[in-house]
Order: C-alpha cells, then structure tokens, then sequence
C-alpha cells in the first residue's frame, strides 16, 4: 500500500485547498454580520431617537465584529504566507487542515455569544477556547508540513521556516494568557486579542 | 448533433466545476454552524450560570456538528483526489456533478434536525438517507468519469482506478447501515459515521 | 478617451468573473436550503409520529428546492459553456453580467416564496419572473459577446454561437409560457421548468 | 529583519487575495436578499390579494438591493480593474484589503437597516458612512499599491493611474454629499447612490 500512500502525498496539488479555504474564510468573515441583524428581527414602529440609541448601543458589537474579523484575517494572512512554501498534500495534511477549517466555522458562532454576553465568564472563555484551538491547528499544519521537509521544497530555509513557526504561535499564546484573563476580568480577556496584530506589526 | 456534442466533450476543462464545488463544500461546512445560533435567538437575561448549563447542553449538537463537518471534509478530499485523474467534463458529468451537489447542500439542513432531534428515528433517517444519496452520486461521479476512461486520460492505472472505486463506497455503504441500526437505536446510527475516518485510515 | 476604452477592454483576463459567478451560483444554491429551516424554527417537543408528518410535508418544497437548484445549475453549465468562448471582458460585459447575477441571487428568495404559496399566483408569477429575467440577462450577455466576435476569438464559429444561442432562450421562453399559465394554474406552472433540461437534452 | 520584509513583499502573488476577495463580494451580494425574507417570517394564512400586496410593499426594498447590489458589484469591478496592475503584496496591503473587505461585509446589515428605515436619518446615515469608510478603504489600497510604484509593475502608465485613481475618488464623494443630504432628506439621500454608475460611465 505504500505506492498508493506515496500516490496520494506530494504529487497533489494545492490550489484546491487554497480554494476551499479562502471560500470558507471568506464565508466565516461574511456571516460574523449575522449576529447583527437579530437586533432587528422585531422591527418596531421605531422613530428617529429610538434607533439612534438602537445603533449606538452596537457600539460593543461593533468592536467584536472588527476583533473577529481582523482575527479571521490574520488566520488567513498566515495560511497564505505558508502556502507560498508548501508545495503538495497528503492525506494527513489535509485532515489537519479540515480540522482547522472547523475550528474558523465555529468563531462566528462564538464571537456572537461572547459578543451579547462579553461581561460572563463562560461566554469569553469559549470564544478563546475556540480561538485556541484553531491557532494551534494552524500552528500543527504549518508545524507538520514544514517539519522534516515533509510538504514544502527548498526555498524555504531555516530562518524563514522558524520565522513563520514563531508567527503561527501568536495567535495560540495570546489565547492562553485571554483565558487565563477570563477568570479575573471576561470583558477584557477578549479585548486582549486587539495586542494579535501589534504583536505581529512589531516583531517582523 | 454529433459534432456538437463532442465540442462539449472532453476538450473543457475541469477548473470551473472544481470552483463550483469548492464552493459549494465551503459554504455548506460553514453553514452547519448556524442551526446553533437558533438555541441563542430568545436573548434572555441570562446569568453565568445559566449560559454556561446553556453552553453544556451544546455537547451533542458539537458532535454532530464535528461528524457532520468531517464527513464534508471527507466528501471533499474525495472529490479533490478524483480530479486530480478527471481531466475534462461533457453534459452527463456535469448533471451528475450537479445531482451531487443538491444532496450535499442538503447536509446543512438534515443534519440540524438529526442534531435537535437525535432520539427521534425520521430524524435519524433524514440524515442517513441524504449522505447515501449524495454519496451514491459522488460514486457515480467517479465511475462513470473512469469507467471506459471516459474523462481520465493514461495517468490513471487500474489499481488506482479501483483504490478510489473502493473508497467511494465507504459512505454509502456505512449509510446503508446505519440506515438498519436506527430502526434500533436512531441515536446510535448517526455516530456510527464516526467509523468512517477509521476505516478510511486503515484501509489505505 | 477612446485609448482607455481600449485598455479596459479585451485585455482583460475572464478568471475573475467566473470566480465571482461561480461564488454567487454556489451560495444561492446553498441557501436555497435555508427557507426549509423557518419550518423546525419552534422546536416543539416533537415525536416520532409528529417530526415524521412534518418531514413529509416537506415533499412540495423538496420538490421545489430540485427545481430551483436544478435551473441554477442549468444557468451555470450555460454560464461556464459561454466562457469557454469568451475571452475577454469590457465594462458593458461586466455591468450586463452584474445584473445577471444579480437576478440569480434573488432566486433563493422568490423560490421561497413559490415553495411556501404554491396555490397563489402572485407566488408563482414571482419566481417565473425573476427567472424570466436572469434568463434574458445570460442571453444578452452571451449575445453582446459573441455578437460581432467582441469578446470571442476565432475558435467560436457561426454554427456552434448559433447552437448557444438557442439553447440559452429556453429558460427565457419556458418562462413566458409559465407566466402565462400562472393564471390559468399557478401550481402547475412552476412545474413546468421540469422541461427545461429534458429539452437542453433532446436537441443537444 | 529587513531579509523578511521583503521576503513578505513583492514575491507573493495576487491570486489568493483576489480569490478571497471574489468570495466575500459574492457571499455580500447574495445575502442582502436575506433582510427580504424576514418579512416573510411569520407564513399567516394568506390569500391572493394579500400576498400581492405584501410583495408590492417588497418595492422599495428591491430598489434598495439593486443598488446596492450594483454598489458592490461597482467596488468589484474597481478591484478587478485595480488587480490588473497589482502585481503583488505585502503585510501593509494585506492588512488594507482586511480592513476594506471589514467594510464591504458590513453593507449588507447597513443596507438593510437603511432599506427597512429608510425615512429615518440614523439609519440613511449608517448605509453612507459604511460605504464612505468602504470606499475610502478601496482607494487606499489603489494608492497604496500603485503609490511609488509600489506593487505595480511598468505596464501602468501615469496616466492610467490618474484615471484609477480619480474614479475609486466617485463612491467616496458621492457619500459625502449624500451624507450632508441625509440631514435634509434621509429618502432622498440613499437614491443619491444612483448617480454612481452614470458618473463612471459618463467619465470613462
């Protein structure tokens, strides 16, 4: 069975999981918006004054929304900056990514709970356990596909190769401390996530 | 006519079926998610306590949801490694294609109520029915694109051939069943999709 | 400005547009499912005898969804025909293409309405309209192409641009009779689709 | 650190983000016909005439979803358009386009608050400031990119890049002027958007 293993590996291309990736990042970064418009299923005979007050009090909804959407970003950002080294799929590969994939499906659905309840421990703890998770998934496929030169060729090298493993580490690490956060303060254990891009801006 | 029905023969590629599908699996894989978001549409005054037993009571819904987004997963690495042999398209490969994509947009849907009404045996065989038909036409897909070589070209040997003939059964016959075990036990036959990966692993 | 003109034109690449198009077509075939869900929205405590009279009475609105996802998939086989043809784009193309897609994504939606009020006429009249109208919008986009070669090469020949051009007026011209029978039987009008592709298939 | 910098730079291709870009704008487009459906939430027992003038009701908003249906399909365009001459990325573009797709997703919760409220100044103001930070955002990354020569290669003269440049400015000023206007007349306001594609197209 070992031909068809090897059938199955570097010899795959991968702009089909690129594909199905960005069509679910992309789906995953639509839908966050979905949460809104709950707000407004029971449209009221409302007057100038009343949904004034009905959008400001978005305001925190709001800063969740760009919170999730720069995260989803950055996720993507980082798939895409691996992709460029990784030149094949095997069937283990491509397991850990769909695993991944279901981790980013889930963010919508906890970024609107921690959301509506941002000031409940168990609302912000499950948007960083969710958050945890799809970092270390993504950290497990780039760890996988670049260790022992398993997916990727050589134009990647050492520094690069370590450069990128450190960067796919961010995302996890912050989500330990968030959670850690989530005991003392759940409202601002979330917001620790705004540090992600800085973070990323500053150690370049 | 026969000149025009070749035209739309072989001499099409293939990329624009595979976007399609692409497509179609990102949103259906995303989508599952939002049958939960229906348990948090009554946005009561909930305390810790009370969203975190919330929370809880999501464990069997996460598990279908986890089958159900591998076994879309599972669809999709199927399809990706068929392509990779298909090397062009005609009219009858297309429906085909097409029939399969209606099941597999049904996914989202029979699997919400297989997940709210797990202990219920037509909820059970909603499910179970669906995954046969759409694995039935993914099988289909694929034999009729190797069988006479149709739309592969020299690159794929007879071993391969049957490989993946094989392993295209894998679903619809753990549908058949676990079509038998609900009339036993529903709750029971929807897990036993979870053997999928597994024997996929093994026999590989 | 004519030299801006030119430079928008043929020069462009088409890649986009199908990405774009095959976006589109896979999500309204997507949430096609998603008026299914209204039905189980208030999770009574159902019972076996009860969720199976709810599942069968989903029978017309199945029968529906086949219907609808069915004519999208038709529109987009045409779609991916015609851009094995075409080669270029211009901003006439792309704003004709625009308002294509734009009659596309509302078919989830009048096809809910048609499914929910197959009795009523202005239901049906609705759908049979929406489709008439995508329907004209490919057709003119394919002539506007094709028409004086503006965005095809050589390899189109007169025969086969005619044999596209019929074959994208049935939906067109299937709508007409529809609307028409609206008002003699609504219900029976909507069937009348089912034609659609038993007549792309007789005169291929 | 420089190493990576430009390691990040001009060597990476366009196609993912173009193709995560594609999706967004599609899955935009097609869920600003999800605001119509909730219209149609609560299914009473209703007859010909009442359905009828239930979907005549629907009017106001469809003129609504067409434009902006045609809002997003002109921000596509552009970026198609734009994609032509940008040959590569870098960290700051990236982090651009996330920023603007954060505004393109937000259109179709704005667009339907604006469609539902459309006599009510808050709500004509939030569909202007979504599109004025959209189109701010897009002409950005035009000027970011082709600035300096930054991402763009020789083939985009000075005076291509003037014309881009000048027509990604339309939406912005456009919404600055309706923004004014809403204080006047919020209805009225919205229309304004309508003058978008005969500008463009007046001025090619």
């Amino acid at each position: 069975m070992i031909a068809n293993k090897e059938r199955v590996g570097m010899e795959f291309k991968t702009n089909r999981i690129e594909a199905l990736n960005d069509g679910i990042f992309a789906i995953a970064m639509t839908i966050l918006i979905i949460s809104f418009e709950t707000l407004f299923q029971q449209p009221d005979f409302l007057n100038e004054s009343s949904l004034l007050s009905l959008i400001s009090q978005l305001w925190p909804d709001f800063l969740h929304y760009c919170i999730s959407f720069l995260l989803l970003g950055i996720f993507w950002i980082q798939h895409h900056n691996h992709s460029h080294y990784i030149k094949g799929s095997n069937t283990q590969s491509l397991y850990i990514n769909i695993i991944g994939l279901m981790f980013i499906s889930l963010i919508p659905f906890s970024a609107s709970i921690a959301s509506d309840y941002a000031h409940l421990r168990p609302a912000a703890l499950l948007f960083e356990i969710n958050l945890l998770l799809a970092g270390v998934a993504f950290f497990a496929y780039w760890a996988y596909a670049s260790g022992k030169r398993r997916l990727t060729d050589d134009s990647l090298d050492a520094k690069t190769k370590s450069y990128y493993t450190r960067r796919s580490l961010v995302i996890p690490l912050v989500s330990l401390i968030a959670i850690c956060l989530a005991f003392v303060n759940p409202r601002i254990s979330t917001m620790l996530y705004l540090l992600v891009p800085v973070i990323l801006w500053v150690y370049k």
